[in-house]
């Protein structure tokens, strides 16, 4: 059976995804960026910026492990773009330039109807406002046998894990401390959607930590 | 400058310091118990139930480093026993027996009046009325100079940190979810108390963070 899979999902110590105060400016909200740093000091965060070197070691095989096996990914609004509300006349195409780093079928949830929008390398954003089954349905359906990709932000994870769809989640804890902010791990249940923590990996970077289904 | 201390505060990856529906038979809340299964696991954790054996590893070396350089302890009133409300004719004198593993003035915060109750082995429990910086202040000048050690619960460790006080703070993250409960970290702000995190040291059973001011 194909699985809905979460990966390199960065938290704080004190379990915040994203910092107070997002906005516009700041996506990742105070202090969010910390959470990222640890990405584009290995070789597969480099190369999705265009940069050269850096680490192949624990942290970057976990990145890379993100990568294999997905046919299409589903995201949340946010996590698109910066665009609030209705479309407009926006012409937003997303955070990635004209070749993104999919190369897929992307299902991007949305409460605002949107045309689709064809992409370089075969990514294609297809805007769903059905919610998050029907989003899910159509991934499945595009990657075709293959598993789904389940992006941020935390609001996004936090509904598909209390919908118990989450079958397989990787999990990063960066060193800091954020204070406030978004979480993801929040109004859920005991059960947490199904998943239970299966392998604890330290980096000298991050704490890596997957969870899935017993 | 004497410090403030928390050692072996246990919390789930999901960032829980006890899980939900805490009650007199089920202190730590569903799934609580699970926080500390690590702590019976090594030798210093096994001595204190009275059993032999146990792991000597860095499990057990964070464990030893907690009673070194303690001069007095604070704690919250549900660290100390079950009974809620006024004490009434209560004879409760602590989960520990009649000779706990303090052997120093231990300070108590509740908000009803108890006579202060003398252990064996230099173990005095005092009830602090006057809230937290007060009965701090009672703790150090107990200490004497040595370091006051901060147990819990979550909400006690939580008021401590908003307020800036705590100077040290080793955290556990056990390998489950709870899902629901109990947060520490919560209803702060961004600086955290003025903490940040100074290092992160896995075992095989847990993952240790300290924090301290930078």
């Amino acid at each position: 059976m194909p699985k809905l899979r979460v990966h390199n999902f960065s938290m704080s110590v004190d379990g915040y995804a994203a910092g107070p105060g997002q906005g516009l400016d700041t996506p990742l909200g105070l202090g969010g960026e910390r959470l990222h740093d640890w990405v584009f000091e290995t070789q597969h965060g480099r190369s999705m910026i265009g940069a050269e070197g850096g680490s192949t070691g624990v942290d970057d095989k976990f990145i890379a492990a993100g990568e294999t096996g997905i046919g299409a990914t589903v995201m949340g609004r946010n996590m698109f773009g910066p665009v609030r509300g209705g479309w407009g006349d926006s012409d937003w195409r997303g955070w990635w330039g004209p070749n993104p780093p999919y190369h897929h079928p992307v299902f991007v949830l949305t409460h605002h109807p949107h045309d689709p929008i064809e992409m370089d390398g075969g990514t294609t954003f297809d805007f769903v406002t059905e919610g998050i089954e029907a989003a899910l349905e159509r991934a499945y359906a595009a990657a075709d046998g293959a598993d789904v990709r389940l992006g941020g932000g935390a609001s996004t994870v936090q509904q598909y894990l209390r919908a118990g769809l989450v079958d397989e989640m990787h999990l990063v804890i960066a060193p800091t401390l954020l204070g406030a902010g978004e979480r993801v791990f929040d109004n859920l249940d005991p059960e947490v959607g199904g998943l239970q923590v299966v392998e604890i990996v330290s980096s000298p970077a991050v704490v890596h930590v997957r969870l899935a289904r017993p």
